[in-house]
């Protein structure tokens, strides 16, 4: 067997004339089934078992133990054979270009998780170092990010909302209550912080784990709604800093439909300074953008423009003293140096459970898909666990320094890689840059007015609105796609991002189910001589053999649809048992009508269950059958004689990847079912990994048998058409 | 191409030799991609647009009226050709035994239930009399059942727990409070009435949409892991009956335990008389049971074990006076005659939504798996939506008469049906000897102890019990399927039964999610002359061709695994881009080094991004490659000569069954990744339904050609053999 076979077509065809047209499928063979494989190949005896192969996987050596300190730390990889002459001055440039970027969005992005400004540049300092040490990808740029902020400051105001922070004044009772606001954000850095400790420890775990997989449920149109989401609340979260009203922060479901009302409803209170400030940084970020964006080839390094619209802002802040004389809301006080470690308040632990879990999830899954689109460009590889392990450290550690979570942010990493970072040495120079910030000339910062933050926000997120073009995409290339898509958007716009999260995942994870389910189905016809089978509705040359129905379906049989596909075969094919039970039955009926004992069929019929009546109701629904049958096309108009002279149905189970015991019976019994009429079912197509669940389901027995398995459907139809039918009583007697 | 080929082996192998012998199999055509398809083979038109087929759908007509009527009142098919003369007599011989066991039955679940007994007969009376007119189904008796009452009964405990009516008597301070049994038994009939309206509506509301389908996602190990729970919470529930202590009933999660804790805690308060008579009674009962399961030929109806227990234990108790003397608890007021109707108590309702349906979807499941057993016995079909449609307005309707929920029981059909039951009218007939006794003889039952009633429904309950068999036989068969079971069971039994259903259901969802992405995968090689493809680490026989190597995973590729599919296609094969490319860097740095002309080198490598510590850094990982392929086995031992001479990769898609845009991206990715490194990637076996949804997700275009997809490996491979692998950078330079 193992020789090269004559009939094989390659040998001949090497001659040099045209070998495409001359290139032959040619195969002679006996017609196999699946007693073929079980008694004339051999099976490999697996060199292993089970516990040598556990023994193996657990097996320590020095080796092993060296991999793990590299994968773990995985600088001890890289900076030993740092090129620095080659390396270094290209990292010094990136990182000092990603530092700059880094310092306004560490100041804007606090505002998004509720948090005073300087909370942001702490979290844009100690991760970002942490991660130069355990990260695995070169050109991502940890630290704060938009979305991962934002829900962050939604779960620090449900915590601790404004109302719990009204002061009521001591000595009267007619003034209004005053909101304590030291007060409030401390308990809501506390909050931040506690969660970060949670998502830190959260993603370590799962690193450890090896649970980096469960990213992979964030498909890609569920993470594009879900962030256009997140742009929709991101905006309306600081229209009230760009138009200066001072309104309540919502959190929760409809919480953006709440925040809107609220800014609409105090629009009279808008600071006309503020607004014509924040349009000006707008309208300015928005220009610098476009060039950066146009002119990408020939500028060395992006302009940094949110670095200048800082810059600039703050020096006409203080110069026109805009916070005092024109009621501009400011940054306010930054403390000049870092805060001594602290242990997080553990005590609010229990709330935040839940939320953690959709922050450690997001975070790291904008995290690794960055983190893979970089590695795959330069061409290198990233670890997804060792990243989850590496965000999970950074996060543990840095909240005992105050921070709040944090993972790579989209428009960093493209500033540190198109800059020319090769290594993380470029993010550690970034934080280093905030570094001399905090600790050296944070308090020039304090005039900056809150509307130029704003801005830089709104600006920045601007892109995941262009988002909304993949709807007609989607509309135009799956339909299921878009449905992900729009129920992430609406699901996170209204009840939420973390809310919105679960259900986008669940109807994710159902619309799986639901692929599995909605399987589709056809009769396949042989186009002649080529061995291929084909749909009979959809080719011409598709001819179907006569006594032969072969059906195919493109699903796994399981207990979600095993009735789906008992009912799609019955109704494709057009041959059902209980239509050819009652044809039968009825001719049986007819002669013994006809032969004249009447009474013994009474007699008998009362006895065996077989009443008249059944037939009634039967041929109803064989009227019914037909009808429907009609309405789909013509093809069953001869039913009656096409169904009596079916003998064979084949079933095609090429595409069917899994089985479990529901569908194992369910086909058992249709086999059953079309054996009591004279159908015999085989099974063509079938994978060896479906055949050994089959196996263990122990699907065969005396009257299922492997003979009755084909390893192709022309196997199948050559055996079907060479066996004698069965004598048939529907059409022998 | 439509005439019958010559090179087809049937017409030859008529002969009458041995024809299992000679059957060949015999193909020879020019091999054929995807383009043959397109251009060759004529696609038929559709016959009918969307439109037609809508106008068609939703045309009158009095034909479909009728249809309609019939199918929604399925007594106007039977009943006028209902056969009196052959059928009458079993019907009523089947009709009264039914309700002799429905009697009991129903006296027993009211307090399951937690409402009076009187109240299980009314819900043994008006549902199974609606059922005649509206069900499909010839032989299940529709009525009271244990799983359904009980989950009404933990509903109505939640919301009117015993605490809520302890009355504190208005003179004196140092007495206990007294429980009002009166008015706590009026709001737990109003809430199990309540749930019960609704329930009615969501399954007939579900049946008008045609959702019979719901019940396909309560998988077989699922139902039988959950009944077995709700066995467990009925024996545990009636302990206290039996034993004749008086406990709190409790629901809700752990209720199980803090129940039996409760009993334990009590025991001392045993009732002596109470738990000899209720011991007495399951003997007896058991006895009978197995009486009539052991003789089940020769008896021509069972033996009536429940009805004799409930006269004798009746008798004893007034003869005896065990109430008075004893203290043992009986059933106490039943009033005699119906309730008119009444409105149920819509105030209710919000607090019920999430229970009702639980219990809607749980007892159509239950009916429907019954009727279906039945149906394929006899010979007839029951249909699912209109089954959900006639639950639902028996539970409706009856709702308003002062009744809870019903589906059918198994034990009561088995009896109808053992006993000759042939149609409806047997159901009709027991529903009437259930009036008889409510409007005539019902006070008859008031000394009738509650432990009798136990007995009755933990022996109902024992069957039950027997399907923990089910774990050894699952362990062999199917390990998912057995995990179903025992989430199922578990869930069930600790959290209650509809928090369980609902850990359950998600839990069989998240098993067909597992199996779509635990996919098996294999490298194929050929079995020589025979066109036929196996797992080369399975069979001897497969051999690989060089140069090609063939992979083959039984999975759909989308989202959750186009990840897994990659990284498995590259373990597999052994064949990675990355280690290509590292290959042939080293090999040109090399020949750059052996040149001599370093310093260009060097300049280049600054500009190109292809620095020197790159090659460490892809070694090292190609180090790590290898040495898990020494760990896998020894196949991969000379990965690298092999490696480099493979120039194909034939992707076997024939199991997959669908594919998304992620997928797409993913396969398109990884023939980019390949084809940068000289190796071709191919697809064969592809169904027409995937081809199709490749097309609308544009997966085809001018480096992706409909050219690369073969109709089977074959074709593929042979193709492959006969293309010169392209001028590879590797192995040229």
């Amino acid at each position: 067997m193992s020789s090269p076979d004559v009939t094989m077509g390659p040998e001949e065809a090497e001659a040099p004339v045209d070998a495409e047209t001359l290139l032959m499928y040619r195969i002679e063979r006996p017609v196999c089934d699946e007693d073929f494989f079980r008694t004339e190949l051999h099976r490999k005896e697996k060199s292993t078992n089970l516990r040598q192969r556990l023994a193996q996987r657990f097996r320590c050596s020095s080796g092993k133990a060296k991999a793990a300190l590299f994968t773990f730390l995985p600088i001890l990889t890289w900076l030993p054979s740092y090129p620095v002459k080659e390396y270094l001055f290209s990292d010094v440039v990136s990182g000092l270009s990603t530092g700059v970027v880094q310092l306004p969005q560490g100041l804007a992005y606090a505002m998004l998780a509720a948090v005073p400004p300087v909370y942001g540049l702490y979290s844009s300092f100690y991760p970002v170092l942490l991660y130069t040490f355990f990260g695995t990808s070169r050109h991502i740029s940890v630290g704060t990010f938009a979305v991962i902020s934002l829900m962050i400051g939604g779960v620090a105001v449900r915590e601790a909302p404004d109302n719990m922070f009204l002061v009521f004044p001591a000595n009267g009772s007619n003034m209004s209550a005053v909101l304590d606001v030291e007060k409030r954000d401390a308990r809501r850095v506390q909050v931040a912080v506690v969660l970060t400790t949670l998502v830190g420890i959260i993603q370590f775990v799962l690193g450890l784990l090896r649970f980096g997989f469960v990213a992979i449920y964030l498909t890609e149109p569920l993470v594009r709604g879900f962030t256009t989401a997140a742009a929709v609340h991101v905006v309306v979260s600081q229209l009230k800093y760009l138009l200066g009203v001072k309104t309540q922060r919502f959190s929760g479901p409809l919480a953006v439909i709440y925040s809107v009302k609220a800014v609409f409803y105090d629009i009279k209170s808008t600071n006309v300074t503020t607004l014509i400030l924040g349009l000006s940084c707008l309208i300015f970020l928005y220009g610098i953008k476009d060039l950066n964006e146009r002119f990408k080839k020939k500028l060395p390094i992006p302009i940094p423009g949110e670095i200048i619209v800082v810059m600039v802002s703050t020096g006409v802040s203080f110069g026109l003293s805009l916070s005092n004389d024109y009621k501009v809301d400011v940054v306010g006080k930054i403390p000049t140096g870092l805060l001594p470690p602290a242990a997080p308040m553990f005590s609010l632990l229990p709330n935040l459970i839940t939320d953690s879990f959709a922050v450690a999830i997001v975070g790291f899954s904008m995290g690794i898909s960055l983190a893979k689109i970089f590695a795959l460009k330069h061409g290198y590889s990233v670890d997804g666990n060792q990243e989850l392990i590496a965000l999970g450290i950074c996060n543990f550690i840095s909240s005992f320094f105050q921070t709040f979570a944090i993972t790579c942010s989209m428009s960093r990493s493209l500033v540190q890689e198109s800059t020319g970072g090769k290594t993380q040495i470029a993010g550690l120079l970034a934080s280093l840059v905030v570094l001399l910030v905090v600790v050296a000339i944070g308090f020039v910062f304090q005039p900056l007015p809150q509307t130029a933050l704003a801005a830089i926000i709104m600006v920045n997120l601007l892109g995941m609105f262009k988002q909304f073009r993949d709807i007609p995409t989607l509309w135009r290339t799956s339909k299921i796609e878009l449905a992900i898509w729009l129920v992430a958007f609406v699901a996170s716009v209204l009840l939420g991002l973390d809310y919105g999260l679960l259900v986008a995942i669940t109807f994710g994870i159902l619309t799986v189910i639901y692929r599995t389910q909605s399987a589709k189905s056809a009769v396949l016809g042989h186009v002649s001589g080529t061995g291929l089978y084909c749909d009979v509705d959809e080719y011409e040359e598709a001819a179907e053999y006569e006594g032969i129905k072969i059906f195919h379906s493109n699903s796994s049989i399981y207990f979600a649809n095993s009735d789906l596909y008992v009912n799609a075969l019955k109704e494709k094919t057009g041959v059902t048992p209980e239509d050819l039970q009652a044809a039968r039955k009825a001719q049986k009926k007819l002669q013994d009508k006809v032969n004249g004992n009447y009474k013994s069929l009474l007699k008998k019929s009362a006895k065996h269950k077989e009443p008249g009546e059944n037939n009634e109701i039967l041929s109803q629904s064989h009227f019914e059958e037909e009808q429907r049958n009609g309405q789909l096309g013509d093809r069953h108009s001869e039913t009656d004689s096409e169904e009596a002279a079916v003998h064979f149905i084949v079933l095609d189970w090429s595409s069917a990847s899994f089985i479990d015991s529901v569908g194992a019976k369910a086909i058992k019994q249709v086999i059953k079912e079309y054996a009591a009429v004279d159908v015999t079912v085989v099974i063509a197509g079938c994978s060896r990994s479906l055949l050994s669940e089959l196996d263990s389901l122990q699907f065969f027995n005396e009257t299922v048998t492997p003979e009755m398995v084909f390893p192709t459907v022309h196997d199948a139809v050559l055996r079907c058409q060479h066996s004698k039918p069965r004598p048939s009583a529907a059409t022998n007697q």
